[in-house]
């Protein structure tokens, strides 16, 4: 694959790392690449990044169809940049697109896209602990056309964001809510791809849980209303007794690396890690009867977030002191260690650019 | 609301009516308002259609926080422009906004805005028996930003496009196609809120029945995959005996304004209309007892939709003889004339532009 690459005459700078947010502040360029059935994928290009200009016709608009990855660059201590399973994301992106009728990529040409990019963007690699790039790929359909069917051409972008530490204020626990009427997914649905219906069938109970002063949503699954799901955007974790249970990929989660890597690293430790259905009776019990240790959840942007309490319907659920429990932090370390090459990467999941 | 108009200098033409497709033609104004948590709604105008220009970071992208509506104009034999329940549009429109954290529209303003348009517009308004304006107002989420939250800007624009008669070969039965382990919606989702996800989570499924050579999928429910819902973008009724039953509005399903407007024409002329819950194997049962006397859909785009054939798994349910039966066109009848204005408007629907 042939990058043709346009630099932007006048580059940016980087903030200052202790400014950093999430989300709103984007590198000098972007990625894009075009989807047509006569030529497939094709013109990868790295340009300033600038506003797409398309129809309000432009079909993703109306009926929804893109998706999108989340993952992230760290500078290791050698000022070298890191990905974290970078390869596994374009996996899952690919799934996704199956899953939405979008044409699936290259992934070596994705993964050549990305590093590219990340090349050319390395001055924007934040470099205090904590802190990285965050990388969003994306693909929309892109025909200007009213009418429900899957779209005949597509975008595909790959827009950078530094991001500050997750945890400036320590590492210290969330509350979250569950729903006891809102579902965000089915199985027989799309909740196990990354694509932005989800999101937004989730705003609306996610409202709900912040004005309760709640960080985010503990979804139940959509038919019994009985099972645990997972948490906004991150997977969900619980320690009963000496057992690391998580809900068992059932295709209405999404399937986080983060998740998949809490599970490689607890079978290798040793650990008693189980997939399985987790009924929120069995939650309640187990912090009842004293069996409940931890939970916590894992994602990209928060690596390992430990939890303090869920609400549901009118109980709190205490978890732990107020502090972050240990089996949570020892993951967070691990992980955390491994992404910024502090720790060897004896899992092979780091790929340097 | 004062609507500040820029008309295009170099007006397009209509095409010719018989040409006129769906949703590929666009007229030559839009018109646009924004909405900022300080200012509100604000800035209503008309505008030469026109590309949107948007950040790659814009929310309604990645986590598809739009709604959209559907209705027409239609030319009545005076040539006179008429809408059809247009205020009930905009009242689901501003049920979808609630459901979805979208600051809601006021209503006489919406409506103001489209006629405006309209009246701008009309020399693009088809005149052809079966021809009519297809009108599409939209909100998308317009903060640049990646991180699951309901946006502080939006747009809402709306979209005209000319569309051809949707029976030019004649008033012939669609076949659809069940599909025994996809899912749209569930209750406690956002399945009765027209937002772009739901038709994004359809597609999958259509695409199968597509190639199996049904023209749309009918859902079953999403807990129990038991109950019949709706059919890709109508609802759905049957006749069985002297029954006309549909389901009823669960959550899941889409509160069509054809649909509304059978159940109440359908009570006017002295019919048993029944809104409630439908099994699939009730109608396969009434297939087989021979009750099952007509099957069909309703909507915007084909108003009536008679269905000659549901395909379950290998079993195929023929209804009727091949022609659409008598209470599917004396329905499609009652509420084109309506629209058309060859029939009194008893019911009230008709608002003149
Ligand atoms: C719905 C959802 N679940 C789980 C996750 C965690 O996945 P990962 O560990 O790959 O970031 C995310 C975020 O990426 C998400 O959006
Ligand atoms: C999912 C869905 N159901 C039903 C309908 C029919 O609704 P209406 O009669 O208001 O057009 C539509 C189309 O508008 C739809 O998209």
């Amino acid at each position: 694959m042939e990058i043709k690459i346009t630099e932007k005459e006048l580059k940016g700078t980087r903030p200052d790392d202790s400014s950093l947010g999430f989300g709103t502040i984007f590198t000098d360029h972007m990625f894009n690449m075009d989807y047509s059935p006569d030529k497939g994928w094709h013109n990868p290009r790295i340009e300033p990044f600038q506003n797409l200009s398309m129809s309000p016709a432009t079909m993703t608009l109306h009926y929804g169809q893109s998706i999108f990855e989340g993952l992230k660059a760290y500078k290791n201590t050698n000022g070298e940049i890191q990905l974290f399973r970078a390869r596994d994301n374009f996996i899952r992106f690919n799934r996704s697109a199956k899953g939405l009728c979008i044409p699936e990529l290259d992934i070596d040409d994705a993964m050549e896209a990305l590093k590219t990019l990340l090349r050319l963007e390395k001055d924007w690699i934040p470099e205090t602990p904590g802190t990285s790039l965050y990388i969003r790929p994306t693909i929309i359909a892109t025909d200007p056309f009213l009418g429900v069917r899957a779209s005949h051409t597509y975008r595909f972008f790959i827009i950078l964001s530094p991001v500050g530490a997750y945890y400036s204020g320590g590492f210290s626990p969330v509350k979250i809510w569950i729903s006891k009427e809102h579902v965000r997914a089915v199985r027989g649905g799309v909740g196990e791809y990354k694509t932005a219906g989800n999101y937004a069938a989730s705003l609306y109970a996610s409202e709900k849980a912040k004005k309760e002063g709640y960080a985010q949503v503990l979804w139940l699954d959509g038919v019994e209303l009985k099972y645990i799901e997972e948490v906004g955007a991150m997977n969900i974790f619980f320690v009963i007794n000496d057992e690391l249970a998580t809900p068992s990929l059932n295709g209405s989660i999404l399937p986080g690396i983060t998740r998949d890597s809490v599970i490689k690293l607890g079978k290798k430790w040793g650990m008693k890690v189980s997939e399985r259905k987790i009924a929120m009776d069995e939650v309640i019990e187990a912090s009842k009867n004293g069996s409940l240790k931890e939970v916590f959840g894992s994602g990209t942007a928060a690596v390992i977030s430990p939890v303090g309490e869920i609400r549901y319907g009118d109980e709190k659920i205490q978890i732990g002191d107020g502090k972050a429990g240990d089996i949570a932090v020892k993951f967070n370390s691990a992980i955390t260690d491994i992404q910024y090459g502090k720790a060897e990467d004896s899992e092979n999941w780091i790929e340097k650019v």
